[in-house]
């Protein structure tokens, strides 16, 4: 083979390390495909930390042990976090996003890959150390950040349907009362979709009474999946008491619904508190 | 500012450019960036372009003229989308993911990440000359990889609801006839959703009579908006002649859907006749 440079190598790293974000690495995979010394690869290594520390392109972390290798994360600072959904949020303060029902007009934030994936890394930063094997959202608006998170994390996601008439196969079905409305709603995920045993980060868009993410739950509880956290685009700041706890969102919204000029959207507690720390 | 090394550089500009596909950077931008000379970036560039063809990292690309710059857009040689395309076929040929009414069970492959991504990347190789403004799906299966698509061109995505009982404020509806079921469906999209005059690229996860795409055509046609292409993931070999023309799938699937054993799956057509050119 040619010899390659180093800084070929290196761009090369870069690339395919972060385009497979929170994937082990070994070094002797790299060694392989550039036909370089560990001790040279390691070089590499030790300068793209640099590099990506620099400026600030995402954490490269070496991951000592029998699996260990070298892996690459999406990340983003507490500064920068806060100053992204404060920006979302004097977007989304415009009285005429106010819907019927206290509901927020979201669906053209939601579709933008740029936006999705900053909030998807936002989130994936709150549960590594969780250790969730997938995401689990539920249809429609929550699906393209639910992507991202899955995408920054490794993992697979899943995602629960409205009912089951969509030609999806043998499926348990829940039965759940959507908060805010009181209705009976019914959520299907298809038999094979999960593992038992595994565990859950439930990722949706919006949250207000917390009826649907309780439904989210329950479905996991049938598949004995353990839920290890909620996280949402946006909840509201009434009801103040959820179905669930230890939700975590990026942004929180309090209207009157009769008056849409009284709406106010500001970043969570939890990402504030993170600067000022 | 310290002084930057060029394997430095070319890490750092491989991850800029590789994370917005499809954006055009001045070189006047990383000039200022790292404090370096245009000559300098330039030598950058073409060394970048050389790794990128090496290693197959996909295309970067010097655009000329007043609004000129550096581009990357992620490719993928005919063998490997073919390969790719004909490895997807083997693992969806199994007879029980044969679904009633002549479906099949796709949402596992639909809501993996690498999956959708590498999907997003040949379907976006089609359509770039065409110049769409704006990728449009309609909920909820196909979502995942018109939201790659969409990144990969560096586009937004706009996502089309199944009706507009769905809290997202004022709606354009229009009904459609369900080519196979034959049933009247509504299909709806917020009014402020798209711009008039502008250019859609529609991507979905089936398309079997076309009733569906026909439908968001129609509503397209409503918003005044041109349809540059219609691109799935899957169609069906029945019914040969479907309600739309110049469609382009992935993948072909052909059962009698009273005897699921008959069921085969392989790679469109276009995608085999470009590996034998």
């Amino acid at each position: 083979m040619e010899h390659i440079r180093r800084n070929e190598r290196m761009a090369a790293l870069t690339k395919l390390l972060t385009s497979a974000p929170n994937r082990i690495f070994t070094l002797s995979h790299f060694c392989e495909l550039f036909g370089a010394a560990k001790s040279t690869l390691s070089e590499d290594i030790d300068l793209l930390k640099g590099v990506f520390t620099r400026f600030q392109l995402g954490q490269l972390e070496t991951v000592t042990g029998a699996a260990g290798g070298v892996r690459y994360r999406r990340a983003i600072s507490p500064e920068k976090a806060h100053s992204f959904v404060s920006d979302l949020c004097q977007q989304l303060s415009t009285t005429s996003r106010v819907l019927p029902g206290g509901f927020l007009y979201l669906s053209d934030i939601l579709s933008q890959h740029e936006l999705v994936t900053t909030m998807g890394t936002i989130i994936a930063q709150q549960y590594y150390d969780a250790q969730p094997d997938f995401v689990l959202t539920m249809e429609t608006k929550g699906i393209p950040v639910a992507l991202m998170t899955a995408e920054a994390m490794g993992l697979p996601l899943v995602i629960a349907r409205r009912s089951s008439k969509v030609y999806e196969g043998p499926a348990v079905n829940i039965n759940y009362v959507s908060g805010s409305a009181g209705h009976i709603e019914t959520m299907s995920l298809n038999r094979r979709a999960v593992t038992e045993g595994t565990r859950a980060l439930i990722v949706d868009d919006f949250l207000k009474a917390g009826g649907t993410a309780k439904g989210m739950i329950d479905l996991m509880a049938e598949f004995h999946v353990d839920v290890i956290g909620t996280a949402f685009v946006m909840s509201t700041a009434a009801p103040q008491k959820k179905q669930i706890e230890n939700d975590r969102s990026l942004m929180v919204m309090d209207v009157d619904p009769a008056d849409p000029s009284t709406l106010t959207v500001r970043p969570a507690d939890w990402l504030t508190q993170s600067v000022k720390a």
